[in-house]
């Protein structure tokens, strides 16, 4: 039998907690796997004397995660306490250049400090892992790092932000618009702190940063994902785009394209039949495409105690195991500055506009959308709404830029009574 | 950069092809996330001259599977050939005692006789891989022994073949019965030479003694499975179980229990909204529960020639980059003789039956249940098909000994026009 594998854990949030937890409770099955003891040597957290519901006392105790981590006791820094900078970013730094492999669940740190945390570690021959911190109990990195590794990865899509998708499939189910079910979800406190980190799509492009580095092979990117939350998504876009066979979903979208890397987190359909379609509530589900494997679906838990636990234990036990591999896959030297893309690949999309209710308003927007090289697959007009006419279209396939245009040119023709809304379809 | 990582590729089938191709095709891209070049030294097959579309003449030919398998030139055996004896069999075992790796697709050989390989590559240090060999591109494997490592699993499901799925997916949409759609499957070259195999469950039940195997740490046993195949699934049974909100599928089951390891296969019900009921044609489905994680799915191709070969290439990545575990996720010696516990778990059940049509018919059947403890959850008599009535019941949970006394009880009441039908229906 090897040496106990000896952790510090920063962080006694939910995510300590259920680490703690398992560790506690689950030992000998830990030992039985990967062939070594897993003990904690110390904690950190702001409050020492908080009680978390479980027994701290045979740890010592850190209040500076910088010194826990660089603790000669700490093979191991599991980093939960969150944030992109600040003590999260600190103590990481500082316990790569004291020696010690690093755990985190932060996805805010790595899609802004990846490649350089990467280095760090790479040239120190120490791994840095991150399995929770990409839709918590999937273990999506694994399956993408190791289980596709011999694919070419031709497009990688995600649910990756549960209270987004909670909130758009409460406002279908109730048919309420965004405000109260952001309101409700809020109280039910399944939104951070600061909500927009949710529903302004940023945590779920955190993610989707990460992704797409591993996928791709370059250097991640928060800064170059086309980023828009679901603030905007009214219901009347959920009710007819489930009438015309579609859900509304914040999915994120990494794919390759001739002219460079396009990553996008933004409100789209997809068919309602598909998986991602069917998913309800807070579940994420990833799919992952590549040249050889076609396409695989993984579907669980992206947050809460016990999944994200696990998917930080599960580095743990690579570690213990003796796994040891570059922080994106590839050695971070490696990796290329991707040119970055925005809206190359056409796509059928989705418009609802109102018209005044006038002869000849229809004929003025589909000849417009003629002109700029937009054609209709689907067209649905609905009964009078006093003067103005809901009108739905989907078109075939078209880049952002017609579609643009087109939307532009029906402003000037005097028969639009809102502005036109315009959603992607993805493909899945 | 390390020495190039050489292997003996045995079997230039279906799977065989898709590996050389990828390791012809994607050689950079390998090389850069493993670190290490990834070579052929040498293949085998039965006709050295067949056309296999691609061009084999850079590697060395051997026309006896064990003599590829000791070369000196050969670091991994990759056993691509099939079958649970015979040249596998003889070449895996020949591979570990020359003290080479072996990767394998074959869950024939693992079900049979996984232990004593296990053992043998585990004494010599060796790994012995088969991400293939389990739900083909989906990387299940890897997602329980190291994704979900840290969890007690709780349940382990699958509808893990393809054909069987096609078939019963293609009985709903057509209307016809199973007869028509096996022939129909078989024409397309859906099946097996042997198609038992497939419409068995055996196949199926190869992949769910591994899978449980590794899940609780118990050694395989192939023999201990409930294993019942699809022949028996009527067109009545499945439109009957949709009109109640269900679908059929030959889905795997493994769990343990207080009185033992209960492991099945066979044709159940699950509800139709379920990622489970929605599997459509041959796609796979995997369903992990863990104590931490809760429940993950994993839904993906089970065979062809990329998504297979992708999952035997992962396995090639994990041994170029070092990664060594045990076979079964523990070592094999510590792998525990399971009870083998049968029908432990009550569950609902769903029951089909004709009654002869007279007054009192339908009350001496509720009755018989109510007799042997088992209750009625809902229940649906069709309109008369000459002198029979056909009717649905759904049960609350039971067990199937009660449910086989309900049965035997209402065979002496004279009111049935048919055997009754009973599926278990799965919770999930
Ligand atoms: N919650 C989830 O389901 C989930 C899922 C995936 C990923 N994650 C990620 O996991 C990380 C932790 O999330 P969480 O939900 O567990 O957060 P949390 O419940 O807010 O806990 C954060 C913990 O960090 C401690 N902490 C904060 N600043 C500190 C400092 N300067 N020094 C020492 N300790 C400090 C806090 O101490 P006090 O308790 O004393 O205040 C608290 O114990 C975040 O990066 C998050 O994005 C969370
Ligand atoms: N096909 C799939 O989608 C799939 C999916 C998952 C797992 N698997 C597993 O992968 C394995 C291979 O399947 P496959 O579909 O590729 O089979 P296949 O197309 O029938 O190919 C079998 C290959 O093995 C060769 N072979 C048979 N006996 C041999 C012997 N005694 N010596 C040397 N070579 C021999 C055959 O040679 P010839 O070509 O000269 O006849 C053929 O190239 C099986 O264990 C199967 O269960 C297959």
């Amino acid at each position: 039998m090897s040496q106990p594998l000896r952790l510090g854990i920063a962080g006694l949030g939910t995510v300590g907690v259920g680490v703690v937890r398992i560790i506690r409770q689950h030992a000998e099955l830990l030992t039985a796997r990967s062939g070594r003891d897993i003990s904690i040597s110390a904690v950190s957290a702001r409050s020492k004397n908080k009680d978390r519901g479980i027994p701290l006392d045979a740890y010592a105790w850190e209040d500076d995660p910088v010194a826990l981590a660089t603790r000669d006791d700490v093979d191991v820094f599991v980093e939960l306490m969150g944030g992109s900078d600040g003590p999260a970013k600190a103590a990481t730094e500082a316990a790569l250049a004291a020696g010690k492999h690093v755990i985190t669940a932060n996805k805010a740190l790595l899609a802004l400090h990846g490649q350089a945390l990467a280095e760090q570690a790479e040239a120190a021959n120490l791994s840095l892992r991150y399995e929770a911190a990409v839709a918590g109990g999937i273990p999506v990195v694994k399956a993408l790092t190791e289980g596709l590794a011999a694919n070419e990865i031709t497009r990688v899509m995600g649910v990756m932000n549960g209270s987004c998708n909670y909130i758009l499939t409460r406002m279908e189910d109730s048919g309420l618009n965004y405000q109260d079910i952001f309101a409700e979800a809020d109280g039910l406190g399944y939104l951070e702190a600061d909500p927009q980190l949710d529903v302004g799509g940023i945590d779920a492009a955190h993610k989707l940063a990460i992704l797409a580095s591993i996928a791709f092979g370059t250097r991640v990117n928060f800064d170059a994902i086309d980023l828009e939350g679901i603030e905007r998504v009214s219901i009347e876009d959920i009710t007819a785009a489930a009438d015309m066979g579609y859900k509304i979903k914040l999915l994120g979208v990494a794919q390759m394209t001739g002219r460079g890397l396009e990553q996008r987190m933004q409100p789209c359909l997809v068919p309602a039949s598909s998986p991602l379609g069917q998913l309800q509530g807070g579940t994420n589900m990833v799919v992952l495409e590549g040249h050889a494997v076609e396409q695989v679906v993984l579907r669980g838990p992206g947050a809460g105690e016990g999944p994200t636990a696990s998917a930080v234990m599960a580095d743990v036990m690579d570690i213990a195991r003796g796994f040891a591999l570059p922080v994106f896959g590839q050695p971070a030297h490696t990796l290329k500055d991707a040119k970055h893309a925005t809206s190359v690949l056409p796509a059928p999309y989705y418009l609802r506009m109102g018209l005044v209710d006038k002869p000849g308003a229809l004929a003025k927007i589909t000849t417009v959308l003629g002109d700029a090289g937009v054609s209709i697959d689907r067209m649905r007009q609905y009964g009078h709404a006093q003067t103005s006419a809901p009108v739905l279209i989907v078109t075939h396939k078209a880049t952002r830029a017609d579609i643009d245009a087109a939307i532009a040119a029906m402003e000037g023709t005097g028969v639009l009574t809102s502005a036109p809304v315009a959603l992607r379809i993805e493909e899945v």
